[in-house]
């Protein structure tokens, strides 16, 4: 089967525009270097994150369920990501043994080279924290050979917490900085799909120089690669390797 | 000149012993991979880390560190390390001015790819922070243009702390798990030099061998690589990279 | 509406005590200053927090929510506060959806200017913490316009724990001091009201002798300020202000 | 009764197998010194820990189950304590207040005088804080006079946290070592009932020797007391003394 | 004197230009509110902060200080502060007790009532942290009725420190978010006074704009206050209010 | 000698009446129990701690520094302690190599069985922390055999930090409560000795009334057990043992 001739990744959003200001970059970067990345939005943020419709008047979580779905589908097009909806609900999110096991049964589908989700702590969103648990509990899930007996497990692919808004407040702490410099436009351009929330377009674009300053920053002034955007996540495993440099 | 045209690494290691124990599988990996790798001794450890000797009778400073010193000679030898000792004296190591820069002089004519040194807390051994952070602040040093101008500076090369003795009290925490199978014979032969510690031998080659269990859990039980030693490292600095896999 | 011409705030206390031993002094104090101050009990504490009582002998649980829902309505009484009781039980307090929804609610209809709650962890107690994020995610949700859209909606008041039993052990940190010494007496006399835990009265007036020469400490001893009795709080969000003095 | 007259220890095990390799040593120690200890597995490890029994084919949850049922009984016989089976599930383990009041009444019951059970974090394994958690608020229940009023209410017995399979990664750090040297020879007994885990039996004997090694530095080298091996606990409540050597 | 009769802050630079992107807008905005700001430059940051113009050529370490200096004083008129410069050497900056005593001196003639300085960690440079801990300690110093007794003591000003250029990798956590929107204009031009570290002039400004954000996004969407250009402050020491607001 | 037939105990002062506060009831009830305890004053707090004789008037150095030798000789004296004076000033406390030796000297004379010191943090305090460091660095350096071969090493002896002023801001959380009820009058004779910060007899009054009731909480309110007066420590090593009850 294709998904295992071809290294592939899981991106776990909250809510459905999560992905694209967190892990737009890591996407795009991997889409274009052969991976098959598939994004799973537990909801659409509906109630949470969609303020500009709700102001328009005679708005009904229906239409605004309908809207976020588009944007969400044509900026995963953009990065060239498969995407696919669980609609749990927002504000709050919740999640039962059922969601988790259908959340385990993507993992032994997609049987992903890496992860990315949310950070572990939140406290301006409870739903964040709640998916990144989620995410970890599906990964161990799937790795275990008794659950649905005679199905290939997981292996142990590494989980990335991406950059929350306020990341102090949040306790994360990137230890690792991806060069997405050439992938920015690509990025930005799934940016400009979400149509509801542009207030955050410049937000996240200063995001992506300051990490790509700090990368900059981290390689030394002296070297000769050039880094202009970055994005910062937070691995929650060790790494295992062969090479320190 | 031929440090230019090949790879390096640095070592730091407080006593003459310590880099053996902590990083002898990383030195003698790197180095089979073509690697010059350069260790500093800030002191042979001759009070603090020479207790089967002073027990000897009759012993003098000058014979323990000329005992140490050829041990250590050994080891670096096996592994395939060049080696230099500051002599700074030991319980307690302490570093002026001048040692900061010879220690900063020694990054600058080794330009090293990484480094290698303690964790930032021990509360069993005090020479071992004072050491990580002596080598954190001549990295710092090493890089800035106003030191000895004119010099080539050094980049940002990535800063591992070795595993202390009772990791837990130390709050190191392992983010590197380094699979050092296919050179253990040649640390535990390194090892071996280190007659003077022989209650030692046993217990590290244990810890790794529980680093290797644990690096191969964190590839996946289903993964085919197979790991028998391993080493932990903890990272200061954020990762720059452009593959999460 | 009178709700909207005053400031207010919103205390949320997981037993029907917890508020007069922790909080009493800055109800008093702001309320004393114009606010109105509303209280929302989750539970009596009828389980975990009545010993006295059910050593009486011939208790029921009926009995023991009747007499500490009693102590805390004149508690409230004394220290000018308005007070609410939710009786969703105790040992465990556990909180569904509509509980959530219900405090939601709650913040909705008092637009507090400040929130008052518990630590964020406390191991001797599992009922506060739940109580902490019961409370800061009803904020959360009482944030979102698509929460009963077409509501006034909350604005982002600040939040802050006041103090567990065993301050260290729930790794509680007070940053904030609030000097309560010009309404100590009606604190005591609301402590008064907790005819229940006698033990505790002097336990809670020397905590606000402590804080308050703590306070007295961070102003300065050169001050003139007198202080004598305070309350200590941590805040779980950065203050917003123009003022560094 | 029996249990009043004699000293009593309660563990909690997230799965059937975590008592031996994380708490045989404790429970044959005290065992031998008169204690009657009581052990609650909440799970078979059935789906999560099963791997080998899994990978025979033609196996069913039952005879999985049936066969960690035989072990478990198998090693706490060795160890010489009494055990219970509550047969939650597990990969996911989940508790409701049923089951927290079924456990809340083992400790009504046992009266333990200190109890055991796993760390509060485990990125890798999410049954295990679930298990820990589970315990400290039964803890709490069992102590409260309104939870089944009439009954004895338990003390203030402390909890220990045994080691998880990683450590530095839980965020666990021992402040308890407990020589275990001379009972040793039983808890490998024990172990070696877990026929379906064998690739762990070494890797606890080495986890058992370096607990023992660092046991003796924490000693003083110099001291008589031989100690070979050791179990690592970290405390969860402050110890009550008269006595700090 | 006209000190004492005035509000007055002290900020400790461990570099010449460190206050300037770090403070520049608290500088500005409480010197508009007609406090007498003073400014210590513990260095010129000539050796590790001047990479331009050691790039220049045929530079000396005198002419490197001599440019740093104009910088900073230019800087401090254009903010409104009174500046001097204590020459104590950078990479590394050292202080011994009559740097100390140097500088609890200013904190007497001063009387402060807050204080601007580093964070106390940042990996990526040792000076300042040393600039942190040696404020505080002229601080406790300045307090002591037994130093220079007859002198004024100080009282107990809070101290807060300043974005370090890496946020999360210093361990450093917002508590305050200071609204300098009415001074942006004055900073930045305080800024452009740096001709020497230009590539730092963007990314400062990015700094303003994302804490600016995150201000307005702590006191709430629904909130009219515009907010557009932040600083962000850890404080050291509980806050002394009587008003939660 | 009767020092080594007998049972020792070391406590390190910062300042010459921080032992009676902080440590007075470990003191009193180890000399109860038969125990030799000795304390190090490192200097008399003469500049910092002394307030109240600075402001007499006509006061030097020298006349603070005998009144306070005579208050901490006094109070060692009702609590039965042998005491020593460092004299090496405070405020700041400094400590070179020969310091360290001395310090070192006094464990390898006294022989100690634990060790009593302060915190390792206390931003209100810059020297006790310096104290807490030069204890543990010389401990160290009394178990090295290289230090003065031939001399009696000292073993492991547990160490414990004594409460901070103000234990939050200090990282500072007790593991262990000490019941000092049995003592407590002798510890408050002592106290009294403090001629010059009589402030402070009853704030740490309460602190004492406050440990007590958290110690006697910690056991359980079943107990039989009375307990009036406590003190917390933190212990920097874990302890070893055969007992978890």
């Amino acid at each position: 089967m294709a998904i295992i001739s071809q290294k592939t990744a899981l991106v776990v959003s909250a809510h459905s525009a999560d992905f694209v200001w967190r892990a737009g970059g890591a996407i795009a970067l991997h889409v274009e270097r052969g991976y098959q990345v598939h994004i799973v939005c537990l909801s659409y943020g509906e109630r949470g994150e969609s303020a500009k419709l709700w102001r328009k008047g005679s708005m009904t979580e229906e239409i605004v369920k309908a809207s976020r779905h588009a944007e969400a589908e044509a900026a995963a097009n953009v990065l060239g990501a498969s995407i696919e909806f669980f609609d749990m609900g927002d504000y709050p999110l919740r999640a039962d043994k059922e969601d988790l096991f259908r959340l385990a049964d993507v993992f032994r589908r997609v049987q992903p080279h890496f992860i990315l989700t949310h950070s572990l702590a939140d406290p301006y969103n409870y739903d964040h924290p709640l998916a990144a648990n989620l995410t970890q509990e599906a990964r161990i899930i799937a790795q275990a050979e008794g659950y649905r007996p005679g199905e290939t497990i997981i292996g142990a692919p590494p989980v990335y917490c991406f950059e929350p808004h306020q990341p102090e407040q949040c306790g994360w702490k990137p230890d690792v900085l991806l060069d997405i410099t050439s992938v920015w436009e690509k990025k930005y351009a799934a940016i400009q799909c979400m149509a509801g929330q542009e207030h955050l377009w410049e937000y996240y674009t200063r995001v992506a120089l300051q990490r790509g300053v700090q990368a900059k920053r981290n390689i030394g002034i002296a070297s000769n690669q050039i880094i202009i955007h970055g994005e910062g996540y937070q691995s929650l495993f060790p790494r295992v390797t062969e090479d320190l440099s």
